[in-house]
This record gives C-alpha cells, structure tokens and sequence, in this order.
C-alpha cells in the first residue's frame, strides 16, 4: 500500500470529533459553525435542484458561478479575473488546494510552507513527489521569520503555500510581510498557491491582502476561496481557484483527474451567496468577531492565555497558566473526558520536532448559548 | 507547471460538449441522460438541505449513505461489507479512482489497464509516479487477450485497473475472464481498482460480476460506484469505494487530502435512492435497452456497423460502410458541423500508436424524442 499513507495518523479533526461524540462533549475542536448558512443561499441550493440541471455542469464550473467569482474579485480586491479562463470551481478548498500543488508541480521540485500547517498540505506535497522546505512562525507573535524565509528558497523552489488568515494561529498577515514574500517569488521564478479561505473572516480591522493584488504577483499565484467558511456551510465543499489564464489551463487538468466537477445545485447557489451585498459580508465578521471575544474573554477569566486572533474560526490558548502537567494532546483529551469541551491540541499542526506543547486551538464560531456552556464547564472542570 | 498535465490535451468530452454546444448540435457526446434522475431522490436532496445538517459529514461519508451501500453490496451481490470500516463515500467516481489509486500505488509500482480506457486512468497512475503496463482490448470483439495480460504482470505489478461494463466498448467482463484476472492477481499479489459506475446499466440479460465476488478477491479489491449512474443524476459526483477493512484506512486517507467529504444533503438522497426496490434497478435497465435499441436499429439502417453493447451508455458504431474519408477524430467533428450530431472517436479512449480510427461513440442516454432527431439529421446529412 501508499507507504506516505500508511505511515500518517488518521486526522486530527476525525479523531478529535469522534472523541467529543463519544464524551458528548461541546465539540470547539473541527472548524465548523453550529448555526446554518444564509436561508436565501440554501434555498436557492434546493430550488437549483428541483429545476432539471442536475447533470454533468461544466469542468470548470457553472458560467453562474464563474461570473460570481470573478466580480466578487473586483469588488473585494479590485482584480480583474475572466470568468471564462481565470476560475476554476473545485469540489471544497482541500481539493482546490490538491489541484493548485498538481498543476505546478514536477516530482522533485521544493515547495516552501509556513509551520504551524493545515494537517492536508504536507501529505498532498509529498504525495506529488515535492520535497516540503517548512519554515516556522512562532507563537505567541507568529511573526514570519525573513531569513529562515530567504534561506528556504533554493533553484528547485517551485512554489510556496501561504495561509492567510491562517489556520490555526489566527494570523492576517501584513502588506510588508506580503511583499517580502512576493520579492522572493520573483527572485526565484516561483508561484504561490494561497489558501485563503478565511478571507471574508477577520476582525478588529484587519483586512485581508490577497498576495496576488501586490505588484508582479497577478501570474503568480493560485488564490483559493471557499465557500464552506464564507457562507457557514463547510458541508457543501464548493470551492474556487482564481488565477492567471497561463496558469489555469493545469489547473483544469488537475480537477478533470481529481473530480472533474462539481454539483450544479450547489454551484448556483454559492453563485447567489457571493452576489450578495457588502453588508452580509460585513455582518459575518462582526458576529465571529463577537463570538471570538466571548470565547476569548471567558478563557482569560478562567486562567487561560490568549493568543490575538485577526481572522479565522479559531483561537489558540496557552494552558500552561492552569497548571495542567501534560502535554496539549493530552490536555485536550483529558478536558474532552473531565469538562466535555473539546479542542485541537496545536502540535497537530506541525510536522517537525520541537513543536509547541501548550496550546489548544478552540474554535468559536459556535452559538453564544454553546460557547457560554463550553465556558461553564471548564469553570466547573477546573 | 507540472510537465504531465502541461502535456495533456483538455478532455475529449469538454472538447466535444463545446463544439457541440457551438454547433447547436445534438450531444451524443459525454455520457449523461437529458432526462431526470428519480423525483423522489431529488426531493430528498432538497429536503435534506432544510433540516440543518450542511456543515462536514464524518469523512467516510453520512451513516446513512455508507449503511445503504453495505446493504447494496448484499442485495446485489451477497457480498458482507461493514458500513463502518469499509465504504469510503467520494466526490464522484473520478475522485473515487484517484483515491483509491494513491490509497495502493507507491511510485515505481506497475498498473495494469485495458485499452480503450477512460480518459483520467493514465494521467492519474503517471502523476501517482507509476508506470502503466496497457493491454489493448480490441474491437469488435473486445476479447481478453490472456496470454498479453498475463505478461503485462510482473514483480512490479501493484494494481489491476478494471472498468466493467466497459466505457466506451459496452463490454460486460465474464466470470471466465474475471477468474483469469483473479488468478494472476493472487498469483502476483495484487490489487484491483474496479470502476464498476454502471453495475447496474447492463442488458439482454448481461449480469454485471463485481470480480470482489470471486474467490481470493475480497480482500485485494476495492469497488467503485456512482449514484450518477445509477440515479441518472452525473452533475451530484458521489461516488463510493467499498473495500476490505485492511485497504480502507489508506482510502480514507487519500480522500481526507483529495477532497475531505462530500455535501452531506446529497449523500443522504443517495442513501434514499439505493434503497429503492428491485423494481428501481430493472427499470433502469430495462428503459435504457431501450434506448440503446432504438439508436442502434437506426445507426444500423443508416448503414453503420454496430457493435454490440452489453452495458453502459454507449454504442461504439463503424462508419467505414458510410465511406467517410476521414479519421474518427474528423468524423466526429464533421457530423456535428453538418449533421448537428455529436459522438466521441474511440481513439480518444486509447494512448497507444495504432488505435483503430473508423469508429463513433454514440451515447443512447436520452430522450427518445431526441435520438429520433439526431437518427433524422444523420438521414438527411447522409
Ligand atoms: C476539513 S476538517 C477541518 C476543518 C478545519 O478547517 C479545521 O478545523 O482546521
Ligand atoms: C466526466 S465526463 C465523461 C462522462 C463519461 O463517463 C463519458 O462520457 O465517458
């Protein structure tokens, strides 16, 4: 069999939420709401059933969907991407993601990534054949390491994939990190494939900067959004890739061997999801935002320390304070058997020796009434 | 950009849905029904988008849709499969192959494949880094050729890739055949990828053998369907994988980083759909021999020859007794320009020098209404 699969661990996320069904623990663990999407975008879903398009759409996407890509790129980020060349629909952010590293990739070739990472990436690079350069950002600033950086790039550098808001350190990074970066992609020839799925979900003013908006970048990257996080519907996978119409062209070929496409239904209503007007998209990060300083607040209260999170679902809280002697895989057990609140110990999220051991990732994009249950508990556990 | 994909032509069946679709031309093209799948699976679908369940199923897929599997599995076939360690549900049958490949194949390992094949089975095993062995089946027989199969195995071999009923030969494997494979692959300690997408779309009283059911062949097969084709229903893309308990967790984990799961209000219509009465399954049949009679009688009094279709969408039909000058490729092209009929050449399904070049594709999956019309346009083309 696979020897790179037979050797990794089933998921954190599985195992994690399999732990909370069994304990019937608060599951803060998997990055999923608990409240339901927009009631206009899945009653367009459903209607999109009921009305005889329900075979093969085309490989790219629905021409809805394509076109709504494409104009939320202007109105967002003031891109200018052809809906007919430039878009390509995918079947969720992890097989957009899998498709965006398989058109770029040669067996061989170096792709640099920024630990603490997304628990797909790795597994995917290695499978291609790719040989993975991580470079570390450390808690509790995550601040990008400029010289590790410039050292990961070498001749076989072939991309880099950048998360921003990354996942799980809450992370927006900064137009001067961006450009660094950018600097170092044009030094090497290389592209970056991005991962922002968080890009509608930051808070306290941080904005979302799209590496591919920054000068030289526009035939560079591979920009990933997905409509799971922007619409809380993550069951739906639907996602997207927009980028250079030089670069497309593999990119439908890799979604061709991967899925080939993806449901028409759902499509057309991610279509009416992303035409809706600036206020939905503003609402979405005020009420994570309120949800994300509840949380945040009532684990300070209880002895936590808190890391700032400035976009995405997710906070990482330093347990050390509380006085728990083991490691985070077992702190997050151990509160998912004891309080029943559960959480992602943040050493999953690395690969290399020396991880970080006293973070858990808890996310808050959960109702009011379950994050003040979760709080609870760990008052009463603690 | 990866050199495999920079290579490879787009699709057959974008190519010829576009030119068809340019030409305001009857697509006989890519297999999918103009007709809608059962209303009672769509309503489900429907239904189940309303009721609050739209965020991650588990990764293997919904219980529901994973128990109907099982269950089909033993309807059909008396195969014992466990709901909870042995169906993977995937984003269509295309990510199904693509899993279930990278769950088996380690670069450097040998896949074994029938020529004609469908147009992501060689990619997919070349990006996987291994190397595939072809065995040409050949028209108008399409007869295993054992001893070229048997030599087509050797220390290398990891895999067998088999598609029974056969895209686009219309071919049911037999038990004789399937015995053969078997052999050698107990022999060479092998594995089976079997896309079995259209089990149940065989005729005249072909039964479709899953080559899981032989002998020796439980544990070293992983199965492929689709509720595409056996609910008229190609854009949902789910598809499942059933498999033995030992190769599954490699399975799993290929999806997690290919797709992760798959929307979860389509799953569970699938669910509703498997388990539809017998009566379901012989009507599916049943309608479509129909439909392949009624294209074939006309094809044939149109002076084609037909070849015979024992399962699956097609019709392969030989137009050198129309004596069209051109290739397969030309004749195509030339009869949705001038008949607005659209087929697909069979040499699209093959990789090596020498494919034949005088026969069409003819997908009889429609409306009888329409395959009366593209039968009049090629009458009067004629
Ligand atoms: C696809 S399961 C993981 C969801 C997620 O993005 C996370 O929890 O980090
Ligand atoms: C996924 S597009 C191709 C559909 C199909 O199976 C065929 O036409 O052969």
């Amino acid at each position: 069999l696979n020897a790179l699969l037979s050797a990794s661990g089933t998921t954190v996320f599985t195992v994690m939420s399999a732990l909370a069904a069994q304990h019937q623990s608060i599951n803060l663990g998997q990055g999923f709401p608990d409240y339901e999407g927009p009631a206009d975008v899945v009653q367009a879903a459903a209607d999109a059933l009921l009305d005889h398009r329900n075979q093969y759409p085309p490989l790219a996407g629905v021409p809805e969907l394509r076109a709504a890509v494409a104009e939320a790129n202007r109105r967002f980020y003031g891109l200018e991407i052809d809906p007919a060349t430039e878009v390509v629909v995918t079947s969720g952010a992890t097989e957009a993601l899998a498709a965006a590293l398989m058109a770029l990739i040669n067996p061989g070739d170096e792709v640099v990534l920024f630990e603490p990472l997304y628990d797909t990436y790795l597994p995917v690079v290695r499978l291609l054949g790719a040989t993975p350069r991580v470079v570390r950002l450390s808690p509790p600033k995550w601040e990008l390491p400029r010289a590790e950086l410039a050292a990961a790039f070498g001749p076989r550098t072939k991309a880099v994939l950048l998360n921003t808001p990354m996942n799980p350190a809450g992370k927006v990074f900064t137009a001067a990190e961006l450009s660094y970066i950018a600097e170092l992609l044009q030094r090497h020839d290389a592209y970056a494939v991005c991962d922002e799925v968080y890009e509608h979900l930051t808070f306290d003013g941080w904005k979302h900067i799209p590496l591919m908006t920054l000068p030289g970048m526009r035939e560079r990257c591979l920009r990933i959004g997905s409509a799971g996080k922007t619409f809380s519907l993550t069951g739906w996978k639907v996602g997207y890739i927009t980028g250079d119409k030089s670069l497309m062209p593999n990119v439908a070929k890799a979604h061709q061997n991967l899925t080939f496409t993806t449901a028409p239904n759902l499509q057309r209503a991610v279509a009416v999801g992303l035409s809706k007007p600036d206020s939905y998209f503003e609402g979405l990060s005020t009420e994570l935002q309120a949800r994300r300083d509840r949380l945040a607040t009532g684990l300070a209260a209880l002895g936590f320390g808190i890391l700032p999170t400035q976009g995405s679902y997710f906070i990482t809280a330093d347990f050390s304070p509380l006085g728990f002697s083991g490691d985070d895989v077992a702190f997050c057990r151990h509160i998912t058997e004891a309080a029943k609140v559960t959480a992602i110990p943040v050493s999953a999220f690395y690969d290399g020796a020396d991880a970080p051991r006293h973070y858990a990732r808890f996310a808050f994009c959960k109702n009011e009434a379950v994050l003040d249950e979760a709080l609870a508990r760990l008052k009463a556990w603690k």
